[in-house]
């Protein structure tokens, strides 16, 4: 046990090595983009010499009287377009003023980093609460999809979603040894096939369920299962791996952050060459909402179909899918995306085995207080429409749809009042699980800047304090941006009037 | 939204396709091999004619009455041997008698299995429980590490360790927006540094805490992270990663299975040619117990330490580790496995931010509420030695080496009863945590056959029903097996038992 071997860093030590690859800063993907929220030197100086008050309703707006600590966010833009990785220069880790513990507002203790304060604890255990809260003033981020609109839903149905864990309960790495997928709960194999089933967005009659650390995990298990297992050292070339622009910027990152030798990203379908491959079908589409099916086809081409948004708060359900792969999660259906909990539904038992295996090569199996969670949280979805006594406003999708209607009203309307901005047209069709016509509205908007004198609509709008992502992330025209829809009623009215008054 | 191309499945759509390759077949580690836990076609006949009780007490070897679904394990012998991966034909999913829910014994459905007989539904949510219970006759799985011995210490502690998460929860991306590792629960963070305090086994100040799912992922994370950003595509070889032999049987599967670029497997350190490299240092060691060191050293050269077992009921705590990168998991510390939950402490933040952005781009963050789970369990640790008002009964430590000490002694008493096993010498050191002199005992027994006319020691005790994990997976001589000592009571006593009366 004695000091090992000197650490040798990536860059060779340089604080300041080589920028990492375009493609690896853009993999947040629906994800988080963190430059943007960190605080800055200046932000935490007036962070630092006022006192946080403790126990502040973080939820009203009204009283989000503490300094923002992300109110100098404009002062990072340079390291936002260059890195998502945090910059060594400025002590982003400092602490933030604002408690973002609604029962621990006392501040955040960072033992363990020499150079920064001792202030005192949260309260141990006390649950993290997201992002910041926002004022008129703040940097508004809408980059990531972070679901947390959906919290104000939660809140109101009391206890129907709420989780009880014993210190004793699920200990095994065994969930279900007679499974294809062994560490899948049965429970929520069985609020999965009830919810499909309820809302008729997809076949689940002779599918696998199988369970992932978010979707973005299967959609590797996917990749590992669908390449042939050929030798890359042996000079075999890897799978190529392409979807129609605008695509997810996920799909580049994740497929090539580790250099697989089984599979490499190679772009968009429509100009990809070749008769083997893995195409990826988002629908409705990650960035733009639109309703896709596979462009190609040959014998030797297989499809994996991403639905996370094929729910009805966001499009019409006009038919039930039945593809070979298809990849859901509770980030965009219920909101849990701090669950990091998605699903596959399989029809081929073999790929569901080899889908399996990676899971368990890379985090053997899944949280199984996460797939507890997500049993109960659709399981509370299901009951809202399924059981008799359950209240009107506890129905998760009427929920959603209203406030999607709402806020797409919003951003029209401000497109509109500002004169500078286009947005994708308006589409509908009829529901098979509302039964009514009722049009499409995507989480994200996709938002095209007219303006002849503005090329980069994502700087356009850091300009003036709105983080989205840019359509160069999508492989597409960087006059178009990514805007998720999903944020806090906060900070969603203040982005909306703020773009309403741009010029 | 028309059905996909062709599903090509990677074997050509071939049933029985070509095994994979070793290295893959390996790939369980410390984590599960599941062949083998599967009913066979015969204890399925037997299951499915019986009638399942209700709420057996399945901790209870008396009250094991059930006919046990694995009796007839030793017939997928073969299987187990080719893959770990479940048999195309044995239908292996069908449902098992046992009841493995302990408020829902009435079996499980498994609809969406068109082959399989619709049986009546468990309670939505219920909970698994880990492998099927024992009975005298049944297989004994000792292959896979799973902590289930510490089940009962934890029933013990009542509400200590219980946590309660209501529906609106942690429902952001993000736990920690200040944080290099973003997704990190401040909880967890504040726990697992006062554990580290309290147990004296791993120095935290001037550390980075982050959290990966499992330590497994967080292996991954430190191999990307110190593998030099260089392109092979270009030509340039990746990072040799190395161990000393015996190793961990995870660290060449886990390294390997999506040929990456960045880095490979190149084998026991102690013959390794060559000065840039990885070398993983797992102390105590995996499968042996050993408290190992670096061996090699060079300009070029990074250790990462696995200090998985580095807790006071596997060894006396000689040191405050205070290396570059050392990892840790709830699944050995405390036993929850199935919480899914290990932590790095890393000193160097640019590979502090490297690790973060593996676990960005594989998972998007790690569960929120297994997070809070592993904080409540640590927590619960901690107050059972620092708050005055506790029980003796809620130490773990202090359990767990009862446990262990009792287990290593009915082991050593078994092997000298049969007279041809042979196992590490004891040895000892004076605890720092405990303040006494303390014997190790490690999770898992590295035990050799000396009879001479057997070769694999292996596949003699799969013959006697006992399934441990072979000595060449391990980069070892196939006359070893590795035992994990960390089972229920009632598998362990049959185990011993079993053991004593081989000749």
């Amino acid at each position: 046990m004695v000091p090992s071997a000197r650490l040798l860093t990536p860059n060779g030590g340089a604080a300041a090595g080589p920028a990492p690859s375009r493609r690896e800063e853009t993999a947040n993907g629906g994800g988080p983009d963190l430059a943007a929220l960190r605080p800055t030197n200046r932000s935490r100086g007036k962070a630092q010499a006022g006192k946080p008050r403790k126990r502040a309703p973080i939820w009203n707006l009204q009283a989000a009287v503490f300094v923002s600590v992300v109110l100098n966010v404009g002062l990072l833009l340079q390291h936002y377009v260059n890195s998502t990785a945090p910059s060594h220069h400025h002590h982003q880790e400092h602490l933030q003023a604002c408690p973002m513990h609604l029962d621990a507002g006392v501040g955040r203790n960072r033992r363990g980093r020499q150079e920064e304060p001792q202030l005192s604890m949260p309260k141990a255990g006390a649950p993290s609460t997201g992002k910041p809260a926002v004022t008129p003033d703040s940097v508004i981020n809408l980059d990531h999809g972070d679901p947390t609109m959906f919290e104000e839903f939660w809140r109101g149905t009391g206890s129907a979603a709420e989780i009880v864990i014993p210190g004793w309960q699920t200990m095994s790495y065994f969930s279900d040894v007679g499974n294809v997928c062994w560490f899948l709960e049965p429970g929520l194999d069985h609020e999965v096939r009830r919810l499909h089933r309820l809302v008729g967005n997809a076949a689940v009659d002779g599918y696998h369920v199988l369970v992932g650390t978010g979707s973005t995990q299967l959609f590797m298990a996917a990749l590992y299962a669908l390449s042939p297992r050929t030798d890359s050292a042996a000079g075999a070339a890897p799978m190529s791996v392409v979807s129609t622009a605008p695509y997810y910027s996920s799909y580049p990152a994740v497929t090539d952050f580790l250099q697989s030798g089984l599979f490499r990203w190679a772009g968009d379908a429509n100009t990809f060459k070749g008769d083997t491959y893995i195409e990826l079908v988002c629908s409705p589409n990650n960035p733009d909402g639109a309703i896709r099916e596979a462009v190609l086809s040959s014998e030797s081409s297989i499809a994996v179909h991403d639905l996370a948004y094929y729910w009805p708060q966001y499009t019409a359900i006009t038919k039930r899918a039945d593809h070979d792969i298809m990849l859901f999660t509770v980030s965009k259906s219920t909101g849990h995306a701090g669950t990091r909990i998605g699903w596959a539904l399989v029809k081929d038992r073999d790929v569901a085995k080899r889908m399996t295996k990676f899971i368990e090569l890379n985090t053997i199996g899944v949280s199984k207080d996460s797939q507890l969670r997500a049993a109960k949280v659709l399981r509370a979805v299901s009951d809202a429409y399924e059981l008799p006594e359950t209240k009107e406003a506890h129905r998760l999708f009427d929920y959603g749809r209203r406030k999607m209607v709402e806020r797409w009203s919003m951003l029209r309307e401000a497109a509109a009042a500002s004169g500078i901005f286009s947005l994708p047209e308006e589409t509908s069709g009829f529901c098979n699980f509302t039964k009514e016509m009722a049009v499409t509205n995507p989480a994200f908007a996709w938002l095209r800047c007219d303006r002849e004198d503005v090329e980069d609509c994502a700087s356009f709008l850091r300009g003036h304090k709105i983080l989205t992502r840019s359509g160069s992330q999508f492989g597409a025209d960087p006059r178009y941006v990514r805007v998720s829809m999903l944020d806090r009623d906060d900070a969603y009215d203040i982005f909306v009037k703020r773009l309403s008054s741009l010029q």
